[in-house]
């Protein structure tokens, strides 16, 4: 694929992924935004449903039927849809890049099992990367077909992956809590998302069977770890963001900082996006979504239980950047020999 | 009437008045809640609704239809549904109190120009007393139909009557910028009430022409005030309270502290719902909403300019309880002669 | 004791939990407060420091010195600093309740080993009754000297001590996430507190080594259970309120609702302040601390998850009413045969 | 000046606005970081005290006495500080932007009487231009020294300067109720920015004589117009940001959107950073400070009420960019030949 501006068109772009794949797109040097479409909102100035996007752009969203072949297509639709138009999509489109789930699981049984409907496109999930640039970064750079990850999977998985590689953690279970904000749940109100309603909560709304450990148990089993991995979802009072605050026993008692560290330190030298925040001065000693609003950092930290084997890693994203849109755009720039970073410069705000 | 349990009904108590009504009316020591009305919610339990109440009482929502009579009815309904029913509510209950607008003007016609319909009841509005317990005590204490008022009339109305009698104010206008938590704008999830668009606001809603400006003239202008009143009114992050500011300009460009506080002081003197603030020291040393959530309260302070002859009030309630409900029941209290501040005496919290 | 006015006395009156204390013990029918003192604030009125006070009461703090002889002492002091006085509370009064860290653990090594420095009144230590009423009620009903418990540790205990007796949970690692409301830290400032560094923070503060821990452990152990208990806290944003999601394992990995209900419902049978959470309607399914604010509730929900024999289990309480202030006026009505629930009726805000 | 990089120095970048300024010149193509100073943060990394600069910079704070030459000098020191050190500031640099309140009036008489002291650089005063690129625009081309406004001063001014120049306003008292973030006092805790007494508040904290008020009114004046202005400014949930409501009066009272409309329009024409924004569709229809965060946009939307000559104009930016950081950067490019939007191209976060 040439260099030269690439045409990127959306489908689905009135929804918070896909206005925050179209701010870091209309402003990617080598990118430029052909078609956005929303059946909801066609006809409708980008910028109405997308306020930041005020004078970036003066496009409308259009309805999926007008949609025109271009270089890289985004699906930004609920789960289950994707699937549905495969053809179309691959009419339209050499390459796609994935925002939901359909293409996460390998297995079609995995998805029957976590979706409870069978997978229409089965056929399609063995052509699809998971697309974690970190973990797999020579597949996607070789990929045609993305499936972007599920935020809680992403983060959690950057947490894991290299201390499950070294062997570091135990088969014993792996538990996750992770802290949401509410744009999480997308765009649509409901009676949960109602203001009075939403704010301030610590609300418990998924203490278990969350489907994201279905493809966090699936990337590190397929490389040969025997863990089980459980989910504690709890909204809390953030707009963008997640925390997730992951339980694991070390094999070795005796580890500590002078074993773990290196281990994060290797995995991840020379990756633009990780962050390694574990510091004994300062307000941010550990990883925080807060400052990381707008950015496609994750951030990890640990710490290790003095007395026990307890291992405690800390994650933190933008879960509408790193866990969605802007990990789609890095998988872009993979796909299509961009530098790595490009488009997704921005460091952040602090205070905030 | 007796002081014996006093039997009460509500219409349309699946809203945040008719869930603040419930809150303060279960606990009175001189009510019994009979029966709560909502077509919405008919045969579900009122905790279910409103999750505070559970375990305080375990009557169902029925269905209007199934009003039976009553010592007195809370009408707690949309603006403009009250008026239509006025035949079967006096039917049931010899006092009522509207917690909604229909009966708040006394004009016909300022109802239509405001409210942008005819008035479906106009023989009703003479008989209605417009519920201010600090201002119009005695009427209410006889009255058989009260008008709860708006929540941005009584709070501004309670920082500016005793200075408009007093006549320390000039015949300028009178502009009151209202800071409104979300809750009052109901239970009814919208896209402008949606958690990520909603939270950390400060959005400016109604620039001009808020209704509640017609209340607060009337109630000024029936006492000999030429004075016309414009708001502006900004949604902010917070659930409930309301802090207004409002520039008015003094005739005696030289009054002062000296002046001003001798009129508030001698209004409110043995009010037991009036705080007057303005405090050299401490960090709530202005009206502050945050610290009235739950109370009957209201705030109020003011501070002269020392360059002019501008002199600006603050006020503060909880919308859901001076700003409504409470001050019901306030009104309540004083229609059925128990102690005015009966069932209201929640401090409120601190810090919160 | 008799049931005539109690005279109570604070010492350390000017924080957060001492402002909390008041507020009950002021309306509370059955005491009056005598002294407040505090050394930071001698002299000025409870009303400054506690804006919510305001009209409530008309003393002043006075000096630890000036302090006279009651009938119940509250001393509200940072840990370590109510033990070194012990000679001087008891000879003011018969009866003391600690909120602090000092008489909670049983034995002077634990507190050595967990807060850094030898105890300065071991002799002391088996004389204060662990105060969690629903627990240990009629110890607390016969003592005179009760150890407030710390507020993660109290709401962890009232969700895993009925299970834990019925020999419910496995002896694996028990995993407390606890998340935190600001006001937990205290009423002084601090670059920590400060708003644009906390405010929407969700910050892990103690990711290891929470001392409430060891409360935790110690009643479990010393009613048999074999058992780890491991806690991370992080704050989020959020004034007042704590939600646990804790971590157990069943020995019966078919254990389910059936099994699990009636362990909490027999335990909890009219216990007032428990109230058990788990709605398959409704926007508050499990325990939520945004609608106990101000109350002396704690709310115990739990998922069993389908696939593994994991079960969480969930707790919310106000970190300063049934995690402090609260708490200890529930063990004074206790300690002199006042109603359980007197003073602590408060049924909480919805919204809010 | 040449366009090749600008070696760039900021004194006091341990503050919210120096470190604003960091994360836009670090990142900004034409500009070198050359040295920061912080008396207080000496010798620590940049990051430890601004920890969204990590990875951008490897930078120490240094003293003061350890500033050398640079093209520029930014000064972000308290108010009162600059004026003390002018000959050591001019000395090191041929240009200075001063985002203190030191040069911003032009009169030192003024400066005693709004600030309380005498003026210890009065000579310097005709030097500084007054900083607002879309009113100054060609001052500050040919500028070596810039006074940033006050950010209550730039948002008002920018809503209220085109429409005095046309003379559509009276000559009666302009009112600006202006509702602040937390970010806008900065750095140092205190009990009022305590985060249990600072969260959630409607905190009146300046109801008259606002300081920002005399740069206003200066630069009114200095082209003619007879006004005086009054600010009433108010403590609102949100850490970012500033929404101003402005109320102002009409010579013509039957003007309109199609009056008012063209005198923005033809003022802010070709303007990078002026938004209008007075919709009648979507959840963004007047200025939000919300969604600028992090940006350098001001947001300006107005309503005329229909009933009075009332017009009330609403202004929105981020108190650290447009109100301080970014406007130095914007007003950086004009003196140094940039592109004026060079490094200020964020667009914003939705939602957020």
């Amino acid at each position: 694929m040439s260099q030269n501006t690439l045409q990127v068109s959306i489908v689905g772009g009135s929804g918070y992924a896909g206005g925050e794949l179209l701010r870091l797109l209309l402003l990617h040097p080598g990118v430029r935004v052909r078609q956005v479409t929303s059946d909801r909102c066609a006809g409708q100035p980008l910028a109405l449903v997308h306020p930041n996007l005020r004078g970036l752009t003066s496009l409308n969203f259009v309805r999926v039927e007008e949609l025109e072949s271009c270089d890289l297509l985004f699906l930004a639709l609920p789960n289950g849809e994707s699937m549905k138009s495969m053809d179309l999509w691959t009419a339209k489109s050499e390459c796609l890049i994935d925002l939901g789930a359909d293409f996460r699981l390998q297995s079609p049984e995995a998805w029957a099992a976590w979706y409870g409907s069978p997978h229409a496109a089965p056929q399609w999930l063995p052509r699809f990367v998971y697309g974690v640039p970190e973990i797999n970064h020579d597949r996607i750079r070789r990929a045609r077909y993305v499936a972007g990850p599920g935020c809680e999977a992403i983060v959690s998985l950057l947490c894991l992956y290299p201390l499950v590689m070294a062997g570091v953690i135990k088969s014993k279970p792996i538990i996750i809590d992770a802290k949401m904000g509410s744009s999480q749940a997308g765009h649509r109100p409901s009676e949960a998302s109602h203001h009075p309603e939403r704010a301030g909560v610590v609300r418990s709304y998924k203490p278990t069977g969350h489907r994201h450990a279905a493809e966090i148990e699936q990337m590190l089993q397929e490389n040969g770890a025997d863990l089980s991995v459980h989910i504690s979802a709890t909204a809390v009072e953030m707009v963008r963001g997640i925390l997730v605050t992951i339980q694991t026993f070390c094999l070795d008692e005796a580890a500590g900082d002078r074993e773990i560290w290196p281990v994060f330190r290797s995995a991840y030298e020379g990756k633009p996006f990780i962050r390694l925040v574990k510091q004994r001065q300062g307000l941010y000693r550990y990883p925080e979504p807060k400052i990381l609003q707008g950015t496609n950092f994750c951030e990890i930290g640990f710490e290790k239980e003095a007395r026990s084997d307890r291992l405690v890693i800390l994650g933190a994203i933008d879960n509408l950047v790193k866990g969605t849109a802007g990990n789609a755009v890095q998988c872009l720039n993979l796909m299509c020999g961009f530098p790595e970073t490009l488009g997704l410069e921005f460091p952040g705000l602090h205070p905030v």
